[in-house]
């Protein structure tokens, strides 16, 4: 797949995790993007988060750098992660010259540990030296548990001119987001031209029902941001109108990409057997088939019969009726095999029109070790 | 230790699991008891329950007999269920001549599947035949994945006269107790004379604040009852004023008893290896302190820290900051050794001054094992 114009990307091993693996990215632009973002609902909100929230009020989300390590969270910091986070900033803003406002640092990985600071000051100008269209190093530096990297695209027509868009996650834990306005760590390149309230209504409407449509171990990250980032470069005629096909085009690969990126997210959700897509339908109303959905793919019990093939349902009904949802005799639970990797499971509360899907894995000794050793 | 005067208890095997293990039980009382009873939040209700629910309504609590099965929930099986539920206790009133309204049933196991009731019923002479003073059997017949039996008791002197009072419980999945006015599967049994208001309002202070501070897997069970039970059989002088020391004496032994048959269900949670006292304190006000504890206890990468011993302290602000709860940069986290069986966990919000205790267990490799082959 091809990056969208007007992006580098660069990813090294800085040496923040012992392993050697890759874990500092960065994300650069010559000219300025244009940005919409999306951060967790958590009341713990790590550093880069509380950096970047108000970098993006500031300059109304305009953006030159993105700053990415994995292995520390750089949370639950104190004063001490909020100076790490701009001083960090200040060395890529040394090295490129951009604006420290448009430099914007993002992190993942434990908690309460304070980032290396100077180990991965040293290593900015060797980062910008590695930069290049090609974003697969950068996909890879900011993984975690997670076993693959994750990145989908679309591309499309406006005009003679070709769009294209790119997104890139990680996983593998701590997933649940709860979107306020919030999710986990996402980002989406686009060279798209578009004015900026449609973007940010496209990126609302996508975001929001992709990334907020999963979940792991219920456990909503402090960290959790999406970022969508424009650079215009495609050439294509401005997009400035809602009813234009151009504008519809556009959210519906944006959806694309968002929806498959958040199922990538699930498909390698730490220590899982099975991808299971729970859909609750015939409900009252939206607010009801999300509830039900989602208690269900939280609960233990559903995703320990998951992992085990067992078509324990009653475990489903419980589940519902802990959310406080009212089950009628005859809500029926409808899927196939349970020996397959994906699991489709259909519930029918016969109750209204409203459907909900959630996407989830299965729970499993093996997400019991990774989490047991995981520091 | 002694039972309580007045009541006599039975349990057998009846094939309703396939193990052969005990899985039918019966508590009896000649003379009418008094009763306090609780139920699960849960909007599921097995069929027993609210068989349950209406008897107690009609009678005002006066109940002569308790027929238990485990093995089998009796829950989500409709109309069939309601009229099998009934069945039984038109049985166990054939045989003991007591009243059908003060027969009460209770089960717990699998949900979904119909009660075996012809097989049930055939035992119920046997079942009658088998009655004593001695608890131990039917302690034994409400269990289902338990390891071990849950028995509580205390005795008081109240003037001349010993009251007695004996707790029976089971656990050990499917265990998060929502109070409103609900629990899990426990008796409590006492001879003590005591006025019904009395007992109503000891019950309440002490069932709701020992079995709601208990979580194992987060899921709010479709069984959950509580029965205190009274024979009145201890003729001491009747207990009919607050505050008399006798009534204080009373809720003091009953707290001691609900609380402790409350952490053996903890202790005996499914494939755990810990048993852990998150107490959050210094919290503006108790429900902060109640909200914070339990989502901390009901966190998946919580309890598989706790059963790694690896003080991953990050998961614990996590926690609370996804409850929503304002979590300062001086919140501390104070425990001893994780190597320990039994760990306790101060959470200090330095935000006001109430506490708060829950007790739960680890998430274990073996947690996912039982419940993958369950059903």
């Amino acid at each position: 797949m091809k990056s969208p114009k007007g992006f580098l990307f660069a990813g090294i091993s800085a040496g923040i995790k012992k392993s050697n693996k890759l874990d500092l990215g960065l994300v650069y632009s010559q000219d300025i993007l244009n940005s919409v973002c999306f951060f967790t609902a958590n009341t713990v909100k790590a550093a880069p988060l509380l950096n970047v929230m108000k970098k993006i009020n500031q300059t109304k989300g305009q953006v030159k750098a993105l700053l990415v390590n994995s292995g520390n969270a750089n949370c639950f910091t104190g004063s001490q992660g909020i100076k790490d986070a701009e001083y960090l900033c200040k060395k890529v803003s040394s090295v490129s010259g951009a604006a420290q406002k448009h430099i914007l640092p993002c992190s993942t990985g434990v908690i309460g540990k304070r980032l290396p600071v100077k180990k991965i000051s040293s290593e900015v100008d060797r980062l910008f030296l590695a930069l290049k269209k090609d974003y697969n190093l950068f996909a890879e530096s900011i993984l975690t548990t997670d076993k693959v990297k994750k990145v989908s695209s679309e591309k499309f027509k406006c005009g003679s001119k070709q769009v294209n868009i790119l997104g890139v996650a990680k996983g593998a834990g701590m997933v649940h987001p709860q979107l306020k306005q919030a999710t986990m760590l996402a980002f989406i390149f686009t060279d798209v031209l578009i004015s900026k309230p449609l973007l940010t209504k496209a990126a609302k409407e996508t975001v929001l029902n992709s990334f907020g449509s999963i979940t792991i171990d219920g456990c909503t990250s402090t960290n959790d941001s999406v970022f969508v980032l424009t650079s215009g470069k495609a050439e294509n005629k401005n997009i400035n109108r809602q009813s234009s096909k151009e504008y519809k085009l556009f959210v519906n690969k944006l959806d694309k990409v968002c929806k498959d990126l958040a199922k990538k997210i699930v498909k390698d959700a730490e220590g899982s057997t099975k991808f299971i897509e729970v859909t609750v339908k015939r409900a009252k109303n939206k607010a009801q088939a999300k509830k039900a959905a989602f208690s269900v793919a939280n609960s233990n019990l559903f995703k320990t019969a998951m992992y085990g093939e067992n078509p324990n349902w009653g475990r489903i009904y419980q589940a519902i009726g802990q959310a406080g949802i009212l089950v009628k005799d005859n809500v029926t639970v409808k899927t196939g095999s349970l020996k397959k990797k994906n699991i489709k499971l259909e519930i029918d509360l016969k109750s209204g029109k409203e459907t909900y899907s959630v996407y989830t894995s299965d729970l499993t000794p093996e997400y019991v070790k990774i989490n047991a050793e995981y520091s």
